[in-house]
């Protein structure tokens, strides 16, 4: 088989969230025609295709038609743009492990030099523009933006209730620090909350607080994402269950341990900014088979 | 990145039962240590690793330790060897959707001709020795041994009940021809069966019949798993449910147009023989990540 031709992919995760990775370095590749919403449910079926919870495709900015809405002024600073798609195949703004991988594709794909990635470098997503970076220690780093607190709730889960801190990262949360070891919970329903705090619905965090080391706070996390279900990792759920820990502690700065079903991650707070590290990995590289339209 | 050096893999499915295939031509790249059951199960994992059903190792038979003992006087004419195991890491034995991605897999690989894969070869398996061969209009075909019927039994599967026919491919199976829209059917739950005609336990198959078109007979299937649930398909299940329908038409010879929930096979019974023919798609190949142990 002669791989001349086809299109390339990266499969990898951060943290278990898992995507199929299109690099597409001069737009021509994957063209909206071909990037369709039925290519990328095809692409991120685990059975029929390369399977991930999502798509990211790698294109400069200036060669997606929606970017300059959504990045104004700083679409000539960002060079290259997150294209992300959901497994239904709609599109979707920001995810905080899928930006690692798509920072570590970049790198290992000749893309980004990486001396500029340790420097810090502005990515495009449907979100808006993001700071991101690598660590000296092969980490990878992103500029979540502000967590704002909004009031206190309460969540049923696995019949139990649950009082928590309602936490906006953009998208909304109820971080619930409890005594109940959070391992023991049955997360396979959908949780109890008010609807008058949660409008739009509520990504739910159960949060164990462990012995804090060298870090200001050290959490174990489980999380129900809003429409998904449980899931391995939640970017934005770190972040809130992470600042939801600090304040129980009086506190609106400093470094959270978070570990989540999928792996660990840290949040730091500073200044109204939230920075989430944590891994990537890229499990394969390699080419799409014969049988891909196009390919 | 470069790929030297890298473990090669290919990910492909048979009508949607999915393997990662890795081409292990001198025995190697994949020795007993690296193929752990815990890299299989990592390699298998869908978030965490590149996602399938099982391995397949393409392997000559003659480095397989335990090939002498399960293909005898046929192991120097088996010059390759299917090393399957499945995504928990235990060793399995045949499998009628794996074994055609696999022939296909050393097509491709450039380790077996095709003209030679179109006249048929033996292949080494942990069921014992397989001939299998590609169909001129690209499919490939799996002889799957003789079938043979039991008895009759009934089985309940979503609260109702379904007479069917006993039938042995190696493995048990309940083959139940039914009127009632096998679509409509939950088999999310076990189905309750005879334990007395199946001591082992029971794959069950619900069968709609179609109009035949040119074939003997065609139709519709889906099937519960022994110890997995519903898949979206069996080989031997698919074998057993075109022998009970063309039993039900008095007959043992002929050929069935089976339609499994992941794709179409057709099933040719002949002189004690049933041959399985269907697609093999090769989704991706690839290098494995850096990340991979020894990779």
């Amino acid at each position: 088989m002669t791989d001349a031709g086809r299109a390339r992919f990266l499969k990898g995760h951060g943290t278990e969230n898992d995507f199929v990775v299109l690099p597409d370095p001069d737009g021509s590749v994957w063209p909206e025609g071909r990037l369709s919403p039925a290519m990328v449910r095809r692409l991120c079926g685990r059975r029929e295709g390369i399977g991930g919870d999502g798509v990211l495709r790698i294109v400069p900015s200036r060669y997606v038609p929606d970017a300059a809405a959504v990045l104004g002024a700083d679409l000539e600073r960002c060079a290259w743009f997150m294209d992300h798609r959901n497994a239904d195949g709609s599109t979707a703004e920001m995810c905080g492990n899928g930006i690692r991988l798509f920072l570590y594709a970049l790198v290992t794909e000749g893309l980004l030099d990486r001396a500029a990635c340790e420097a810090g470098v502005l990515v495009g997503t449907r979100g808006g523009p993001r700071w991101v970076g690598a660590t000296p220690d092969g980490e990878y780093w992103v500029d979540m933006g502000p967590a704002r607190a909004f009031g206190e709730g309460k969540a049923v889960v696995s019949g139990q209730v649950f009082q928590g801190l309602a936490v906006s990262m953009g998208n909304p949360h109820l971080a619930c620090l409890t005594d109940v070891d959070v391992d023991t919970l049955d997360l396979g329903g959908q949780p109890e909350f008010d609807p008058g705090l949660f409008p739009d619905g509520v990504n739910v965090e159960l949060i164990n607080t462990l012995p804090a080391g060298d870090a200001d706070a050290h959490i174990r996390l489980r999380v129900h994402e809003r429409g998904v279900g449980e899931t391995r990792s939640c970017g934005t759920g770190a972040c809130a269950a992470a600042y939801a820990a600090l304040a129980a502690a009086g506190r609106d700065t400093g470094t959270v341990v978070v570990d989540v079903p999928g792996g660990r991650l840290s949040v730091r707070f500073e200044q109204g900014t939230t920075v989430l590290t944590g891994p990537a990995v890229i499990v394969a590289t390699g080419v799409l088979g014969q049988e891909w339209p196009g390919s």
